[in-house]
């Protein structure tokens, strides 16, 4: 009995870990789609995104079932929990990737983001997939050093989210489909380093008991 | 020891409707703020915003004591676990309104929507509140009879968003901070009003544990 809870728990792990490398992957070839405007980039993601929900979804019922047979206690109990919070927010980090190749489809072969804002774009999507990969080394193995790194991180996201929308509204050559664009754009990207933050916290929570 | 139990299930379902109530208010005002440039009605969206993530965060912590000290099982099981995920589709729909009232009082006394687009915004904000209503009846009385009615709301919503979205796009006159203030909050009624569906299909699943 022991046996098979321990296998349960690391079978849950296992398929966090998966759901966290499909977010960072989603995000990565999202934001390649969205840079060269790559049609079947964007595709992929798109296609990929309902696999990955079906992957969230699993990981929760597989959590609510380890809850409801094996009754875990303390740190189990904790990081079981976790998990139910974790796959939403990685399956949320998924919505937003997918949000990102849908702009990139929807406005295909045109390019979306002006070219004096490619580089701010490209930071974000860098810092985004690091921070992505941070989780997941975290995730996999209880580590919790590296993940002090995120807020710095997540604060720069911020800044050029913020940035790249002062910049589009203050060109007047900008035209308004395209400012609309950006600043969606920018607002999914500013998202998904917030959720990155929150799954952190729920990783400190589980293994430290801390609240972040 | 029983005793102990029941009330304090009784209590975290309280604390969720508060919640949940707290989360119709929040957007009711600040679209008021937004809809008729009330900087006062807006700073108390964001006042108010903290105090209810306060509240967010202590649902959450009594789901963790109720699984760890009472272990519940079966229907109980199901329900401490989904106010789990309903208080954080909560909190993120607070955190929602307080964008929109941070909208309203950046631009303060400006207005941000545009007349004609006064009408459809108004109707999002509308519905919004009527969907959210809807939830706390049913986390109240456990009913789910009108909670079937949100799906067909939410359609209506998303409908409104990219009708308000396209309709700036389209309008020549329109200047591209406005549009971009537009799109996004577009953006956050369509997101809250998502967020409400989902507490929606928890509430399906721990009412009738039935997958939504």
């Amino acid at each position: 009995m022991r046996n098979a809870y321990t296998a349960q728990l690391g079978d849950l792990n296992a398929d966090l870990c998966d759901l966290a490398t499909g977010a960072e992957e989603a995000m990565r070839e999202a934001s390649r789609a969205l840079l060269t405007a790559d049609l079947r980039a964007a595709e992929e993601v798109i296609a990929r995104g309902e696999s990955l929900a079906v992957l969230g979804a699993h990981c929760e019922d597989e959590a609510v079932k380890v809850l409801a047979l094996q009754a875990p206690v303390a740190a189990d109990l904790r990081r079981v929990f976790s998990a139910v919070r974790i796959s939403s927010d990685l399956a949320r980090m998924v919505g937003l990737s997918v949000h990102v190749a849908e702009a990139a489809r929807r406005r295909f072969p045109d390019p979306i983001v002006p070219e004096d804002l490619t580089e701010p774009f490209e930071e974000m999507a860098r810092l985004c997939q690091e921070m992505c990969a941070l989780v997941v080394q975290a995730l996999r193995s209880s580590e919790l050093d590296d993940i002090e790194e995120l807020d710095r991180m997540d604060d720069r996201v911020d800044e050029l989210k913020s940035l790249v929308v002062d910049r589009v509204v203050a060109d007047d050559a900008t035209n308004v489909v395209n400012a609309v664009d950006v600043a969606l754009l920018g607002r999914y990207y500013e998202r998904y380093a917030d959720q990155i933050v929150d799954v952190a916290s729920r990783i400190v929570f589980f293994v430290s008991g801390r609240k972040h």
